[in-house]
């Protein structure tokens, strides 16, 4: 557990609290911790008060239901940037699902019994908080979209130009991404059977030439992956709809 | 077009702009304007600026995205008490989606050029938008959780037992409920083709003994269809995640 001042420069490149006038940043950070989690880690769980609103600095945290039988679904795999356990503190709700680390994290906490004060106090806070949760119900939309038009190869698509750095985004050249996590969790996280996962991911190498070794992909031509996977979506990539960096 | 103020009573029953100040709720409704709309009026298209912020007082309202390639999809059916146009007026974006009047709906509407003045003179209006999205998000990852774990009838299900009014959720007898919009709408609602539908409806009605006339449905006993709908959730009816009426 560390003193998270020195993290102000970090959270300046994260939209919205980026934004955040001086005063309201460092008083946020003055009385948030960073902490180190490895994988498998839970970090809370289905039912849980939210203690902490937590902000991801580095790593992967895998967001699941249990249903009644016991079936696992995943919701989302989220990384930098994303804040846990904040719609849930403003809607007054405990945690409707669990939350353990994907792959090696770092986490910044602040105590929920913090933030009314400091929300009192920072009204831009507020509003930030509003812009994050606005911009996260966007993505859950583009999700619900995607899951409504598009197919498998499509959405595994979309799922691999997201990883594309943005400076590469209109390149020409063939790119190599690694794959953030394994390929058992991306199915999951794109709703898909992890045979359904194969076979997008056969066809997509098959129709646009993606060369595969192991976790490492090579995508020949952004823009020829960018036709295939954006038809069926009402956004063209670089969309921004959803964060997945 | 009508003046708005005489609304606050309804507002009221709203969560969670029921629980503003006085001050802060009349103000808002000062500068609101109610407009009645008829069944396929468009609200607004996909692309355009967040002119207004608008709540829905009575009626149905499909939200629909256009691919690329002109196909729909469905991203939700509102109903009385959601907020139109939030979540863009704060993301700062445009209207991702078309609205249109599913049937015969009474809205409020305030300009969004009006809310930054609303929002800095009264933070409890800052902090209900803030709940109100953190309770919308709620809902959209239940539903992404509903599309990963429950199969055709149990989405059916859970959508008729969100039907029912409270007072007869612990009812043993059998309940009459209406469809409120037509089938195919109620299909493309739940993500599912006219004839998954169709088999889901014929399913619940062979298994659970429904009574169904055109757009009326008798449930035998919602107890056996909560039974039935919540097995594969991680909820259970009356779970309130989803205001659907």
């Amino acid at each position: 557990m560390a003193s998270a001042i020195h993290y102000a420069a970090t959270l300046r490149t994260l939209t919205p609290l980026g934004a955040l006038p001086d005063a309201a940043l460092n008083t946020l950070l003055s009385q948030a911790h960073s902490h180190s989690y490895p994988k498998g880690q839970p970090l809370f769980n289905q039912g849980d008060a939210v203690g902490h609103v937590a902000i991801i600095l580095s790593g992967w945290v895998k967001l699941t239901r249990t249903s009644a039988s016991g079936t696992e679904a995943v919701l989302d795999v989220l990384s930098t940037g994303h804040i846990l356990g904040l719609q849930h503190f403003f809607a007054g709700t405990p945690h409707p699902c669990h939350a353990i680390v994907a792959e090696d994290a770092e986490i910044l906490s602040i105590s929920a019994t913090l933030l009314p004060p400091l929300l009192a106090q920072h009204p831009a806070l507020t509003l930030a908080f509003l812009q994050t949760l606005a911009q996260e119900k966007n993505a859950l939309e583009q999700e619900l979209e995607g899951r409504a038009l598009q197919n498998a190869a499509e959405r595994l698509g979309c799922f691999l130009l997201r990883l594309v750095p943005p400076a590469q985004h209109k390149s020409t050249q063939p790119i190599e991404i690694k794959l953030p996590f394994d390929k058992t969790l991306i199915a999951a996280r794109l709703g898909m059977k992890p045979e359904t996962f194969s076979r997008a991911l056969a066809s997509l190498k098959k129709e646009l030439n993606l060369r595969i070794n192991g976790s490492h992909i090579t995508i020949p031509r952004v823009g020829v992956l960018t036709k295939q996977s954006c038809a069926s979506c009402s956004g063209v990539f670089p969309c921004y709809q959803r964060n997945c960096r």
